[in-house]
């Protein structure tokens, strides 16, 4: 077998065999295949797809190109959570209390942002002194203590996807949709977790522009995972408007323990929050009716059992617990600029992808790994659609530390929001939840 | 502009500008686009294609990425001649000499040979002594001088088609039509030649597989021609059996001498150089009959003025020239073995593709650049297509010093050859000649 064949193979569309897939992948983890080689074929499986027992084998193999953390007696019941990238996305850190508080292990090994979106692991970052670079020894131990735990995905998981995700960035093949779901699944898979939740978006502020081509990557990595032994389940969901009010590092936690407190009960984020851990209890066989889970979870939140996770977490991870009773102790940015709405009207939309760049360009993310990132800086949105603002009442929010990216930042906010006189037919957040116990259920 | 940007783009199936490619060409160069993304744009290129724009576009940019020979007062008068490449062809050897005698300025400057076919300057080399490694100062002082010189194509002239090259051979990107013809164009300019004469073959022991494909390619090549101001011409031509006689390194060199002599005035070697020959003298506006040329180039064979340009070229380059009239002057092979027909017939066909692996075999070739080739190993073809041979009677014989080799050889050539009662059908040798002075001829 040699590489040049098989890119050869796969420029002419044919099918490659597990043998083929595993020597591609030891190829490159040894580096017998040189990136070029790699790249090239790449480039070919853009073009030419791989069926879905290529992507498979491919999943495979690169989730075991490295360490798979074993969580012994748990392994049948750890839930990892995945999100395909969303603006404002906080959902992880108010979901992973709130299943441990409902008794279930999880955990969440994340990769840090790249691009227009912090990663969850950045955001957890702003609790001071919280430290995410845990061992595989750690994780596992966390999990078996206090049932929940946020990491960075090691080095040592699925090392092949890492390198093969450095050369797709690189190359112009980063979207395809077979490379993307072995990805996702391999990372999981090495992650250890048995019960996988795939919260995939769509819209403005999502890789992915339309909800069909959601749905058609959710049914790929959910068979993918009942070829490979492990239960995936993906919530398909609309990214047209960033979630929650807040975007940034520090601020999008405070709105996550603000959900925690029991002050936030309506809105898409606790709506999608309570969606997936109800789906989750469902998933594990623990509800059957879906109301009667949403029910048992929202008491977790009011009688504070699920606050009460988060503060383990936070204590166990080493971070300035005090943070939950006052967010003064985050960094705290050096002013905030209340921006008013030019006219009345309801908010018909907030374009995702504006409000990105603008908290992009305040300093919430970074464009490589070297780069720091500003925790304290962000944008609050006072107003979301479907609300109505009058002309001269604050819209969003803006917290800085820099008059001048203040002002690009605020060109970027003011073009996000469009208003009119109209009231706006309501979105759905939820469009399809797609699992391997069940067909398709709509929502 | 960055690359991957230029990577999407060719993937999407869109159009580069110029200023796109000379980016890529130079980001090749110096070394700001990585190894791996030249490759993953490669690929791109063989789904997506290049226009005609694009591929002159870039056949400059690879032109010009290093030094461009200089024939001052001569420059638009060099011919250059290029073969895509067969077994058993010689025709540049034999071609030269003959073309330098009729007064017109041929400096063929080439590649080695890799895989299957040794290249013309291997060849040569077997002539003991003889240099092909000749500075461009050299080069053009020996075409001023005795209007032939055969040298290698330096490193500094289009560096950056030798670096596309070798990533092409690594990546399976290297049968795309547009890349093809850019890399041969582009060194043919480099190599300052006015007036290209391209021998573009199909067939069994070709890397083009149907007349179709060559006419394809040649017509490419004559359009890209145009737009940089080079006149090109090509000739279609079939490469179901070696060409000639002789395959090997001192036996081509013993054959084109052979024909340099006057000694071979039949069969495809004659036909085939003779019709270059003369294409190239109407080219020029020297000859507008093609009888008149050939009758005008035969004479230059028989008064012995070709040989002569040949013993010229040999002492200009410091080889043996006693090599022309004393063949025992070559490095010679330990032993020959003259294998007989198992069956009396007429020979239906040679395949080319099976006689280039046997030669192989026997060292004639080299699998890498760091390997020797054995000069006086070979075959030569006692009988080929239409001639009859009688059960018992020599049908071809091995040059070789190896006895396993010979008999893997043997099988290889045993395998080429067809051979039954009825006369074939005669193949015509020449398919096209596609010109940019006058429309197709069809010969």
């Amino acid at each position: 077998m040699n590489v040049i064949d098989l890119i050869e193979k796969k420029k002419q569309g044919k099918t490659h065999s597990k043998e083929e897939i595993n020597f591609i992948v030891k190829s490159l983890m040894n580096g017998t295949a040189l990136d070029s080689q790699i790249s090239a074929w790449l480039m070919a499986v853009c073009f030419k797809g791989l069926t879905e027992e290529e992507t498979a084998n491919l999943t495979e193999a690169l989730a075991s190109s490295g360490k798979v953390v074993d969580f012994g007696e748990l392994s049948n019941l750890v839930v990892d959570k995945h999100s395909t990238g969303g603006v404002g996305d906080k959902v992880t850190i108010t979901l992973i209390p709130l299943l441990a508080a409902a008794g279930i292990p999880v955990a969440k090994l994340a990769d840090r942002g790249l691009g227009i979106a912090a990663g969850t692991v950045d955001k957890l970052e702003s609790i001071p002194h919280l430290n995410t670079n845990l061992s595989t020894e750690t994780i596992v131990n966390q999990v078996k203590n206090i049932n929940a735990v946020i990491a960075s995905q090691a080095d040592d998981l699925a090392p092949a996807d890492k390198k093969l995700y450095s050369l797709r960035n690189l190359t112009g093949t980063a979207d395809s949709e077979v490379l993307i779901a072995s990805s996702i699944i391999s990372k999981k898979i090495a992650s250890g977790a048995a019960n996988i939740i795939l919260d995939v978006k769509y819209g403005a502020g999502a890789f992915m522009k339309t909800p069909e081509e959601a749905v058609h990557l959710s049914k790929l990595m959910v068979n993918i995972g009942k070829m490979v032994n492990k239960s995936v389940t993906a919530i398909i969901t609309s990214m047209e408007e960033p979630l929650g009010r807040a975007v940034g590092n520090s601020l999008e936690v405070i709105e996550a323990i603000e959900f925690l407190k029991g002050r936030i009960e309506t809105g898409d984020l606790a709506l999608l929050t309570y969606s997936i851990a109800s789906m989750t209890l469902m998933q594990l066989d623990l509800y059957d009716d879906k109301e009667e889970a949403i029910r048992y979870l929202k008491d977790l939140v009011h009688t504070g059992k699920a606050l009460e996770k988060f503060r383990e977490l936070i204590i166990a991870q080493g971070g300035a617990v005090e943070v939950i009773d006052n967010y003064d102790k985050f960094d705290l940015p050096s002013f905030k600029v209340e921006c008013e709405s030019k006219k009345s009207g309801y908010v018909q939309n907030v374009n995702a992808y504006h409000i990105a760049q603008a908290a992009k360009i305040l300093g919430t993310g970074r464009d490589d790994n070297s780069k720091k990132i500003d925790f304290s800086v962000g944008i609050y949105l006072n107003k979301k659609s479907g609300e109505y603002v009058n002309k001269g009442e604050t819209l969003y929010t803006i917290y800085s530390n820099d008059e001048d990216k203040t002002k690009i930042a605020q060109k970027y906010c003011d073009e996000a929001f469009s208003i009119n006189e109209s009231k706006p037919l309501r979105n759905n957040l939820i469009y399809k939840i797609i699992g391997n116990k069940d067909e398709d259920n709509n929502v």
